[in-house]
């Protein structure tokens, strides 16, 4: 079943069309995986999701009624995912924010995908489609994902899981909704999120967790060549944890690593 | 009087939260001047959004469709602005677009502004927001605007009319909301829309009017420098059409210009 949907508090599938969500992506989400009754990592998505209004000059919403809001349209579903999306609402035409803005809070909550969908290794391919670099941007995930949608839009291999997303100068940034990480002689790396990319939830949990089981970790930039010569290479995010990729196509293949099992095995029935 | 909003054809000022306009910034938009009845330019306005359709792989409504629609919408209007928004629709959670998407149409019509604010000189200033760079969606007016929200904050100096705004590699690219020319020695340039900015409509207008008035017009690069050592600079869109920019702030000032005049009167009152 698909759970409830709620805009400002109330059930209801309607937004105004001069929402400045809808009008210019002006706006904030939080993808969140709830196990058990319970929104993993909600602190953390919080303070992402805080960080975000800080830098839009959003009016952040109390944790509580985000909280609340959440547990309501998860009513009936265990387990599942539910996205938060924070708007700076309706507004007048043109480009400059309200100065007191009525923000717009939508909930949407969705059951659990087929379990294939979600584990296992994966298959990625290396898009063409680029990140552009902002750094004023970089970090948030923000309603502004065109270049995600581009990127998807690339392949339509079911075989092939997920893009993974070069910035326009090169570097190895993330995948299309995930971030990346790489092993190189022990030593975990992602890249870093300086001027564009999301810095993920499940991206924080995996350093964290990284640096509490003594395994080396750094935040840095990546290559291709780097990706090329990694040992592993595994994917995050909040609603897949960790996914250990198999094969980049087209450049190389990996067989089951160890690190990248220690990892999964450490933040995989985490929370917080 | 505001003019109607329509939805797919209804009157409607609701779309659904699921919208891929709202989720992703999924769309492409239009705004376009309505004079005497007449929506202006809308050939042009017609071929942008095809070409923005294109790009993105969305299914372009048929121009009498969105003709007819602007025209209700403005009933009652015999002028003022109509803004035409084309979006993937809703669709599951997921960047990646449906194989056959159920296209949101939104047309939002509304009443002229006030003369003072799209006529006359301006004072602009420079924004700190900087462009990102990204040649694939270069050029389309889509729904990913967070740039322009954040230049737009960064003043609230009501002397100031807009603000304009530097790629990364710190070209002037163009305003919030307008194109920017610079006339130096008597030839016209404005910058190249080839990795980021918006290739507005009244810019092709006014490239078009000065070739034929014999006036040399050029698409390159413009530089901070460039537009320091202009004898003359004006800004263009749709609903604006020419409009002198009287100074930069901290930059430079300028008196009025025989070019920009030229320039406005060959545009204002024309059509198409």
């Amino acid at each position: 079943m698909t759970g409830r949907r709620l805009v400002n508090g109330l059930e209801s599938s309607a937004v105004a069309a001069d929402d400045r969500g809808l009008q210019y992506g002006d706006g904030l989400f939080e993808t969140m995986l709830v196990g058990e009754g319970r929104i993993r990592h909600l602190e953390l998505h919080l303070a992402r999701l805080e960080e975000g209004c800080r830098k839009l000059a959003l009016p952040m919403p109390s944790a509580v009624l985000i909280r609340d809001e959440c547990e309501r349209a998860m009513e009936g579903l265990r387990s599942g995912v539910v996205k938060f999306i924070l708007t700076r609402g309706p507004g007048p035409r043109g480009y400059r924010p309200p100065a007191e803005p009525a923000i717009t809070r939508i909930v949407m909550a969705s059951a659990p995908r087929p379990r294939s969908e979600t584990h296992g290794p994966v298959t990625v391919r290396l898009c063409r489609t680029r990140l552009g670099l902002n750094p004023a941007l970089a970090g948030l995930k923000h309603l502004n994902r065109l270049e995600q949608v581009m990127a998807c839009a690339e392949w339509d291999d079911p075989r092939i899981a997920e893009g993974l997303m070069l910035s326009t100068d090169g570097r190895v940034v993330c995948a299309t909704a995930a971030n990346v990480f790489v092993v190189t002689e022990g030593r975990l790396v992602t890249p870093a999120i300086r001027d564009c990319g999301v810095a993920g939830v499940m991206r924080e949990v995996v350093l964290r967790a990284a640096r509490q089981a003594g395994i080396p970790a750094e935040v840095q930039d990546v290559y291709p060549d780097d990706l090329e010569q990694a040992q592993e290479a595994f994917l995050t995010n909040a609603v897949i944890g960790v996914r250990p990729i198999e094969e980049v196509v087209g450049l190389r293949r990996w067989a089951d690593g160890e690190v990248t099992r220690t990892l999964s095995a450490l933040v995989t029935g985490g929370g917080g």
